[in-house]
């Protein structure tokens, strides 16, 4: 909460710059108002609790009520967070507020598309380092309302050799073997592999993690066969709505997918204002 | 540049968290590389300087050269940044410096589409405050670079009365009357109508501007014709690839689009690493 | 508010430094105190909001009463706030709540008697960017408390084509018509010229508002027929109390003066205490 | 300079907002300019690290050179600054730069007057912590540039036993023994007094400083006979240019003086600019 | 109570990170649980303030109640802090203000051993400018709980010239004489000897306070004889717990220690944890 | 470097307050000095960075030269770091330098003493989060350093289900279950345990790491051999320089303990100055 309530006063800063120049002339200072959000389109909800805080840096005296809980499946028309407070404080507000929520939507209701696609199998549905510089907490919170699994946070919690990791250490195994010495102990060893030949040496060098990037359906059950439970296998690269079942029912335990966080669009809310 | 820095550095510090473990482990310390952005698919161009930053803060010993500039067409596989330095500050900051060059050159991409859509004629295309929170500086840049104009930045330096300042005024009158007599002087008084009444009236009462929003084409033709040069016309709401220029031939001044902001999705843009 | 709480809680920490030593030494711990802020001299009041921040950021237990409303005019020997709290907080807080105080009473109290001297004149009384860095936004609020206006707040909400921008643009004309092309569309364009032959060429080129720099009374009011109403008129430079009345007399629009903010001196204001 | 850098950092951003309209529009990018700093009426120097951190901070390509040193008295005319760079960038920093500079010369200047009237005498002059609010470490290197000498810096590096105190503590001997005892015993012990009743008890009592608020030139006298060395005796309230000789020539080893910092006018300084 | 929150705000950062996976993942998150804080050994109490603000910073629904006083002699197994709230909430702060609580009374707790062995000498304890980087005030008041008193808490509220001092300087008497002129007059002047000569020059010079460096007893005696009451002595270098009370008992004013600060060893503390 | 600096810059605050009043009235200006810094007693060699970056940061213009590197044994009156430049910056930032240094030097050798103990067999000496707040990376790197392996940085970057969560959990089974399935995958499960029944709950349960806490030799020894390699395993408690070999010759992977960095004495170290 205390980064969090640093970057949204950031981001009402960057907003609401010396003042509201239009709310100050147009608005009585003493005029109150209820507000409603209104979803214009069916959504999965994210977002509440920075939402909320818009509101509660901005001027304590307003009142934030959700009536749905993160996670919910929101049709068109509902109105789903109830507002009241003096009308200046709601306008102040509104466009940071809905800024934040109409993109965490957009997360949570594209990751929940794409895991009822998978829905009844052992695979998970995974999202990646591709987020909003600044707002990865809460991204990465939105797909878990979507019904998504959190890849590592960053560089620091996960250890994942790519390509370019592979480039300067040689190879694959000096690769694992550099890892499982130096890297702490407590993270398992993930390795991202272009083809079967970097699978095998990966599969032989103990990684307890293969991803596999851009392999066709016929590569990845190889795949899965080869590796036969002895280490977890993900999936990325070219992952759509379309072809995800298809690639979790291979057997594999994790597909990801960057699209999730970096090219969601926004859901379509809007704030509804009543002075009172 | 100091505000821009300051937000870089966290973002810096959201992705890297106490350390990249995967390269402290499998990288050499004394490694050099050097490293191409790559576009793979065409794009419009925006984001060099954060780029740049993301790395000058990591690490001034990194070199990075823009062989394009911001707003420059790229093509599918032009090489348009070239870098090298540290092969652990390469790695350290490659996700942070990509999420922001994908997310930008998305936003101009997307802006010189609709751009090229109302070209040869007098009207300009707009951005709006839907911007993802904290980058509204880089992403009403991006609209620069893909050759749109920008509306105001934020609250205080536009007045811009909307329907629910409408709602809070009592009418179009008394709020225009309002923002003349209580505003600061060297703002345009801009007025946000949804019918040809509202119209009428804020025309009557004086406004610079007026926003037609979700007008359709015949209503848009009517204010045009109504307003015969006493103010500047501005379309919002519903506004596509489709339908833009259409709307910019009716004469209008401005065409304004959230999704410029809120919905491009991030280019496809890849590094490639070469150790020395 | 929530910058100017950053702001103020930077200045109480200037004057604490690592603790008030000489109230540790010789006040009790749990010694409660009444305070009341007293004027030495008659004044106009803004600065009730900083002073009462001063307090609630160093000890929420203090209570601060205001009993006059910013803006209100307060006689010789009016006790205008009451305090109550622990002594060592209202002890700790009284330097930095008054020196802000004193400054913004000066500000306020100055800018009415200008004000005072333009009366049933249309003329409005302006402020500059000649404000003490860092309070400017409370700076040019104690001019509104004081009965004036506020010029723009910054560099980005407001054009200003000054002399030495016209240096760098070649010609008034040219400045005006690049301001028009390029800058914000809700701006208007303000140009400052320094004689007629300016103030011609700038009206031609159809500055919305025109500053006469330096204009003797003469050659304000050949500016105002000249104009006939078709721009705003501001007239700068060298306004005092004693001319402000004939220069508001030619049917100028606004008098600026920076006088207001970076020259008022600190009004006499105490504060006395009683411990309980 | 740590924390002067980052207090200039927040003054730029204060006024450049989002982006200087103005210079954007009017001003091509890679225009260079040469600007002078230029005395409208003569003064005393003080200001020329801030002033040179703001564009140090803005623009590292700005060059800036002041021809005479903090502390030298500056002519009318004279030009005591030179600057070189992208003239955006000039005038993005030119009023932030003036404002620091027009006070701190103020202040630097009234100063001057008042230790040249006191010329000759062992007295020194004084200020208080009567300072514009996180600008007190550049007022009172100021004071030091027009000669005069600090007072503590806050609350925590000089014990002060003010009347608020002795209100709390209940007598002038209870006071100062429990400063004594208390309070860091590296630090002198000053007591406040308002008559010279309280005068004879703080001496008995052993103070180490007496400060004697608005006591007239004959009570001034007796408390100097009576003390006769065996404290430090300082003078202040109501002390003004006429007056300050005659109290100075008692004898007292101090006059102090919060009008330096608190009232001084901002001198007229302006800044004419060549493009290149 | 400002600084202290943004210090503990950055330390729970430091060990929070993006998230206690742990808890989040083994924990109800409705669970509420009670926990004591317990001492595993005898200790002076330290620390209850910074204690209390790391829960108050991270869940202001936790509640926490000391049940001694900071300077208490709490015993092996007493149980001195107790707590309730949510449990993941209790879990998340657990660290971070034990770490902080078991620095702080191994200070106090060393403190109090040193003070008790020179009880009925008139020497006092002081610490030195040797402490922990950012948590210098609550080390300085673990000291004052543990019975000890502060040193100068930094550069600017005391003047010591020490030996590199001196070489700058050049000579005792050079170094004593250009701080009686130059430095704050409400300071007192201290200087540091390495030997007799050094001494006896100090004394002449005026010097206010002279600080003994490893002078044997003999000298140390030799020294309180010359001084005879004209300045206060302080005795530093190699001062232990077996030989405070022989040093306090010649009559010097002050011993003063870094190992109080810089070498206490972290106190066994530990936190019993009961869900609800 | 970038959160490093920050951390810096606040303590060469903390120490300097609003200047050096000694060496700006003792030291000349224009001063320069060589200083070197030299070891009092043998020492594992720790801090190099941040000592640099401390006068980096106070004035770039002195010089630092570390003539050993970090992790080097230093012998007694060894010079290890030699430094020229301005004398009141040398003097200004030697005592925040030194008390990094010193605390990150006493980690290191304590840790050396601790490795050397266990050298030739499997074991691994670790460190815990009982580190000193703000300063963890410093000195986890310190660990690094006097050749030791770091536990997890934060409650972010590992699993560990200690006494508290499993008394939030209800049993071992569920505990690890629950962090199998929520908890992020690419993290490994590790649980402490008291007992060897907990222990053989651990194992079934399928933990990866398994810390055994208070256990004395012989229970250690039975652990190890129904392990049999199918878990890391873990000892804490208790460990010191004496018996950390016979724990470690049982096989055990890990040792780990808090006192390496809550109760490391500080090194003694001395700054030698030389005027130019």
């Amino acid at each position: 909460m205390l980064q969090l309530d640093g970057l949204i006063a950031m981001a009402i800063q960057e907003d609401i710059g010396h003042g509201d120049v239009t709310s100050l002339a147009v608005v009585d200072t003493n005029l109150h108002a209820d507000a409603s959000v209104i979803a214009k389109e069916p959504l999965v909800l994210s977002g509440c609790v920075p939402f909320n805080r818009v509101f509660a840096l901005l001027d304590p005296g307003v009142r934030v009520h959700c009536t749905f809980e993160d996670g919910a499946a929101v049709e068109k028309d509902d109105r789903f967070i109830e507002l009241s407070g003096r009308a200046r404080s709601l306008l102040a507000g509104e466009r940071t507020a809905l800024n934040l929520l109409q993109r965490l939507c957009g997360v949570a209701t594209l990751t929940r598309r794409m895991v009822d696609a998978v829905a009844g199998t052992k695979c998970r549905l995974l999202d990646t380092r591709k987020t909003t510089p600044l707002w990865r907490a809460l991204e990465k919170e939105a797909v878990r309302h979507g019904g998504g699994s959190n890849h590592r946070f960053g560089l620091s919690d996960g250890i994942l050799i790519k390509d370019n990791h592979l480039a300067a250490a040689g190879s694959v195994a000096d690769a694992v073997r550099r890892a499982r010495t130096h890297a702490p102990h407590g993270l398992k060893v993930e390795v991202e592999v272009d083809n079967l030949d970097q699978f095998d040496e990966a599969l032989r060098a103990g990684a307890d993690i293969i991803l596999l990037d851009n392999f066709g359906l016929d590569r990845i059950r190889q795949a899965v066969s080869k590796a036969d439970g002895r280490c977890l296998l993900e999936v990325s690269g070219g992952v759509t709505l379309e072809n995800v079942r298809s690639i979790a029912e291979t057997g594999v335990d994790f597909v990801s997918s960057g699209a999730l966080t970096h090219s969601a669009r926004a859901m379509d809310i809007s704030m509804e204002f009543r002075p009172r």
